[in-house]
């Protein structure tokens, strides 16, 4: 699959099939996120691959959205990716603190993006969860609580006749500009 | 290219040839990057696509580390792409501030790893540069104060023979966690 078609394939998939993620399909996603790129090559991140089904209930339940409002679909994930977001280099730290930016933050999203598209390319579905119950997920996961949990993910085939949807994005004309703000 | 191929492939490139990069592979990744997901959709960026002579000057030099330490190569890039972060809505903001994640840098990374991905499949060669003066650059672009520059990426063909490096990275059993962390 060519990359354009890859980036129209990868959608936020919120209605898995049960049928299991082998093993090696799990590790090829976690080695593309372990390839990303990142500030001076820091690596900030961590990856917990959750697929024990007791954790997985009590994970959906922490990243529901208030009164139910969404992540309803979590439970039917059969694997979870949980990334922890971990201190860079110093260096990188220091650069970031004097342009303050959190670098951390577009590196989490380069390697979160690395697992979901490598996915597709599988067969798989993904959806990044960033609204969780960030307490009760270290707790679940024994997370010292000085580090931060930067994103959810949720993986597994996606169900039967899942569609394909339409991407809804601004026209290229009003994201892009040339020469000039 | 197989995606495992193309992230292989996908390096930083600090030396670029003088070779013009065709217009419409420029729009390819930008197009890529446009099709990005984003938090709730949001899609808070504007991509500023630089090919005036001045200007690229400019900018080289206003992305050049301290005492010329690093950044040096930008000024052979024949092409720049200045990311600035746009205000996401209102409900993701919202749910960032509550739960203390800036959304927008994670939706910037994802979207400038689409384009770094998409030119690595076109045979071209990008950089990431997280270290700039951000107030040259928002002058010379006529950027709002108010915004934030979140990135910028040099784009071009890579020079002659340049070499493809073997990734360094932590190794999978380091990075990678099974149920508990």
């Amino acid at each position: 699959m060519d990359f354009q078609h890859l980036i129209v394939n990868r959608q936020s998939v919120r209605k898995y099939s049960n049928k299991p993620v082998e093993t090696e399909k799990i590790q090829l996603c976690l080695e593309a996120a372990r390839l990303a790129p990142s500030a001076s090559n820091s690596q900030p991140w961590t990856f917990i691959w959750i697929d024990d089904p007791e954790l997985l209930t009590l994970l959906a339940k922490a990243s529901r959205g208030p009164l139910g409002t969404f992540n309803n679909f979590v439970s039917q994930a059969p694997v979870l990716v949980v990334m922890v977001i971990e201190k860079p280099k110093v260096l990188t730290e220091m650069g970031g603190r004097l342009k303050n930016k959190e670098y951390s933050l577009i590196d989490l999203g380069i390697a979160a993006e690395h697992f979901c598209l490598q996915a597709a390319e599988l067969g798989l579905g993904t959806c990044m969860l960033g609204w969780f119950d960030e307490k009760a997920v270290k707790d679940l996961l024994h997370i010292p609580h000085e580090k931060v949990v930067g994103l959810l993910i949720t993986l597994g085939y996606p169900a039967e006749n899942y569609p394909l949807r339409k991407k809804v994005r601004k026209p290229f004309d009003k994201v892009v500009r040339r020469n000039s703000y």
